[in-house]
């Protein structure tokens, strides 16, 4: 059976499944985590008891832009609630707003754990609200229905959702009779860009923002486009420079070998492959997608490039044999007593990823190539082949410049160095996708917390006790900056 | 010939029109001039050069917020540019983008002579946009197409026009080089509405903005219902005492003579209508009319309110007879010749009346109300009635929250004070919409600038050599702040 092997390394047969599936932000959070080739390795230390966590639903408008007929389509928005730090209404306690990213929301309560950790002392009620086409979250009563063209699957997009999110958060608020306590947003990866941008869409609803891993700067050309993987190569070629070459090396090794009568063979071989390799492609983006992920999650206590560059220079040291020595990386990586490695299947998209492919598609166009000197081989990033596919797959065309037409980005100090507070704009520079984040403050209030060892989304985990130093401040000035937030709305109250 | 009378009150049959025409700027604007009480008696004192506007045409996006098949059309949207006080690109030389509100933007050149008067010390780009679907930038190739019901009309709505303000701005800087030239956003009334939401939606594309008589408040049960009318009783209170009371016990004077076996012949007559009437409805409110313009029109030099209780008084020191003295009220407003000065034709609605009458019933939903103790006849809104007119007429039914919920309103001193900058709320307090407006500084950037004696729109006209001094005061104030943000941008820049 081969659902039952729980492969770890996914063959993926499009290099833009990189890029779907790697802008979340709890790797836990996917529903089918052979998907994330990181599920494995990091286990939660919450223990919060989720009997608190109650389920809602909200009768949300299909389009709040438009007033034709169908716009006023109602479908039910799913919100959880955790009750049990919220201080109540009449002490104007605060609320914590998740913003649902590309994933059910129900994935949320339990990984993200910041947000659990801290409410207590902020006696705070945590909301959290699921993004519109993702859980249970879906118009035109199924998904298959809500997905099936573009004509309903239109409705899909990062401005609808942050008016939902207005809609839900009024509608909270009024229920609990809560009007006076502040709510701050708070998002990861995607939903860190929505938080920010909900901040500064919505200033009269959220007091301020929580932004981790936000590549709000990834559109346009604001970032080059190849700033991605010349993060993920740093952080190889920072860990041993010995590995970063060896991995270098081996495309070339493959192809070498591949080219051979019994190449594809040996390769299987080589590379204990499940089923017998027909094409390299699979092996290659296998691979790749284990580099990609092992850089972007580059977490304590581990650190798993450290653990694959563990296995790999190991192997170097006895044998010249590229091959294996690659795959010694991918055994330690893997930490699996699985007879095969990997494993070449049909490829079965999750919500999560078809969901994130139209997002990509139409709107949130993140353009990552791959350089020349990098890790992995150079590949362009080739916009009208992009755009192409995208037509083909949806009916309708991407609208590249809408992000920065919309909510901005280009000149960004220049233009919120005066206007806009109360954002938390947080990144680890391990994290390939730091390169499109904000990385300096803005002004007094529009701050940039970064550590230099962090990875994707770091500190909206829970604590553990083998978190670095580093980390527990990052996380400490964090609430340090909120919690003044908090004190000054009170005083702006009186 | 009815089109040749140009009779100067018209019998409207709707009370809610008086709202749907009045949140217009310059009074000179409409095209239907017999729309607007007050067209006749001023006159622009602007010697500019109109050769010098050019107009161009973008191809715009139907729908900014959906992707589905139909949101991709392209509609013709128009723009204007005066190029002649432009400094160019090279000096990064500022623009001043006019926001286009609820009529053709042809009429603005000549009557918004704020900006012709100023561009020149500014060395600045005069940019006038219109508003989808006034005037020529009508999506679904004409106009009858685009209003023929809510699935065509439904894309007429404030955030999408905002979205295309967007499109257009991005488009002029980078067709002229300009990449670099700050943008300030100017609008009167709807348009100082659209002025507002944009510094705070689009401000990387605005460097501030000039909000002239802009009732951003009045929605939602932030201002009282019944102020606006408390400002026009008031304004014919402080004109005179004996004039408002006169006007006060004409109501139930006209109801008194109406019930009499011939009084529509007696009221006819007294009021030397055009046709006989067969009704009081349509002679009340067009004095109705007739009062709530000269209040909110209330300028120099002739001041209407006064000229009305001039005539009233003037007639009352000699007679008794109410509906007589009125009626010298009405010869001394409309100062004309004609023989018959009550016209009670059929209501051509023009675009702006039927497109703001759109838009009011969908989504800018002011709640006005006539109190008791005031001017006119007190009259409560009544929400559910009106939301059945709209339905009945449009087929969808508003949504009253709306605005509240996109660009706030609740709390604004508490929300913005510490977010957003550099926007002039420019007010003048005869103007009845001046009490939904910003009068109170919110912060050191966030300017409220009105004149006691001010009406609406009044700083956006073309300066006259009658013009009082705290009328040129008013104006050298918002300039001198303008210059201040365009200052201290090029500061920024550098």
């Amino acid at each position: 059976m081969k659902q039952n092997q729980h492969p770890l390394i996914i063959l993926a047969f499009n290099l833009l499944l990189f890029f779907m599936i790697f802008l979340v932000c709890p790797t836990y959070s996917l529903t089918i985590p052979r998907l994330s080739p990181i599920a494995e390795w990091e286990k939660t230390t919450t223990a919060d008891d989720y009997s608190d966590v109650k389920t809602f639903y909200y009768n949300q408008t299909l389009d709040h832009f438009n007033y034709n007929p169908q716009s006023y389509q109602i479908f039910q928005q799913r919100y959880l609630i955790n009750f049990k730090y919220w201080g109540g209404a009449n002490s104007n306690a605060p609320i914590f707003a998740l913003l649902g990213a590309e994933e059910p929301i129900d994935s949320s309560p339990p990984f993200i754990g910041f947000l659990t950790d801290n409410a207590a002392s902020f006696s705070a009620l945590i909301l959290y609200i699921e993004h519109r086409y993702y859980g249970k979250s879906v118009p035109f009563g199924s998904r298959e229905e809500a997905v099936k063209n573009a004509s309903t699957i239109g409705y899909f997009n990062s401005a609808q959702a942050l008016a939902d999110y207005a809609q839900v958060i009024i509608h909270v608020k009024k229920t609990l009779h809560a009007k006076n306590s502040p709510v701050i947003v708070i998002g990861g990866s995607y939903g860190g860009m929505l938080a920010t941008w909900f901040r500064l869409k919505y200033p009269h609803l959220a007091i301020g923002a929580l932004a981790s891993s936000a590549p709000i700067l990834y559109f346009d050309h604001i970032t080059p486009q190849d700033a991605y993987h010349s993060i993920v190569s740093r952080d190889f070629r920072e860990a041993s420079k010995t590995c970063y070459e060896t991995i270098r090396k081996s495309w070339a090794e493959i192809k070498r070998v591949a080219s051979q009568s019994n190449g594809l063979s040996i390769l299987s071989q080589k590379f204990n492959t499940c089923e017998p390799l027909n094409q390299i492609d699979g092996l290659v983006y296998s691979l790749e997608l284990m580099y990609i992920s092992a850089a972007q999650y580059d977490r304590p206590p581990d650190y798993p490039v450290n653990v694959i560059c563990g296995g790999i220079d190991g192997a170097s040291s006895k044998s010249s044999d590229i091959l294996s020595n690659i795959y010694a990386g991918v055994v330690a990586f893997t930490k699996s007593n699985d007879t095969c490695k990997v494993y070449y299947g049909p490829f079965n998209g999750s919500e999560t990823s078809e969901g994130w492919r139209w997002q990509t598609c139409s709107e949130m166009v993140i353009p990552i190539s791959i350089g020349n000197n990098s890790l992995l081989e150079p590949s362009p990033f080739n916009y009208e082949s992009f755009a192409r596919d995208c037509k083909e797959k949806f009916g309708v065309a991407p609208r590249p410049h809408w992000v920065t037409t919309y909510y901005g980005g280009h000149d960004i100090k220049l233009v919120l160095k005066k206007f806009g507070s109360n954002i938390i704009f947080s990144n680890g520079l391990r994290d390939p996708y730091s390169s499109g984040g904000v990385l300096n403050n803005i002004s007094d209030s529009l701050i940039a917390v970064h550590t230099v060892n962090g990875s994707h989304c770091l500190d909206m985990l829970g604590a553990k006790k083998t978190d670095p130093n580093w980390l527990v401040e990052q996380r400490k000035t964090e609430i340090k900056i909120m919690k003044g937030w908090i004190t000054q709305y009170y005083a702006d109250l009186k």
